[in-house]
């Protein structure tokens, strides 16, 4: 097992894999509604229409993993977009890692707290959904649709988390 | 001022005006993540792409409304879905019209609670966000693109909401 730390959340360094969803991220913010809204316009790309794709709403609920977290595989959607916020004030990890000529490079683990959310690029290695705690609920906006949306990829020695810190 | 009173969010009650956000409105439930996660799939529609529109994610910051809640006045989305689910645990008001030719016609108001969302369908009326109790946050998935997207109407009698039951 390889030892992988983990990192705080900020917006710049999760870029290469996509974007943070929270009111800083917004491309553009505006009062609506009379002065009652404030809108936190387009925060992350929803990437979901190759190949006749459409946006799906959906929740997933994660059960909690438990430290240390052994991270063996990860998965990419060579399709869409996936975006995950928490339903919950629970915190979840967010791992992923660059290409490297078609599998996954070394991976990077984001601790995700605040309410804060994440969304995958297109094509973006990543795991799936680590929650932590407890039982948590995601809203997921990703993409339905023909075609293989799906590539997994096993590393050869496994990564292993510590803990949250 | 005429009377309006709240009902309880129910999904079949809702259907005329969209779709509720919640686990038990998925069309179809799937283990997945090698059973770590369940996918509550495909809640509510997606429908931004007239007139070469485009699914953005947003969040809106709603400033509480007070009671009495008076609804003066409705908007459109003749272009687009627009779906609010809340970041946060309070509770909030989703009121929708039937079209009556081409007006806003006699105003329904539900009191969302439990974290649940709302998507409101395109060219569906309801009023603008009214978030209750305190500052919220809502995650917003709607419709980005060129076109006129907001269609506004006075009720000639405004109607009044007492309190949250």
């Amino acid at each position: 097992m390889r030892a992988l730390p983990v990192e705080p959340l900020a917006i710049e360094a999760f870029e290469p894999f996509g974007h943070v969803i929270e009111p800083d991220a917004a491309r553009e913010i505006r009062l609506i509604n009379g002065g009652t809204t404030t809108r936190f316009h387009d925060i992350a790309d929803v990437d979901v229409s190759a190949a006749g794709g459409r946006p799906l709403i959906s929740i997933f609920r994660g059960k909690p993993f438990a430290f240390p977290v052994a991270i063996r595989m990860m998965e990419r959607h060579p399709l869409g977009s996936q975006a995950f916020v928490p339903l919950s004030d629970r915190p979840f990890l967010a791992v992923v890692a660059p290409d490297a000529n078609g599998r996954p490079g070394a991976p990077r683990a984001f601790l995700v707290t605040d309410r804060r959310g994440v969304s995958y690029a297109r094509n973006t290695w990543h795991h799936p959904l680590i929650a932590l705690e407890a039982v948590a609920d995601f809203l997921v906006i990703d993409r339905g649709g023909e075609g293989n949306n799906l590539e997994e990829a096993d590393y050869a020695e496994p990564f292993t988390i510590a803990g949250p810190a």
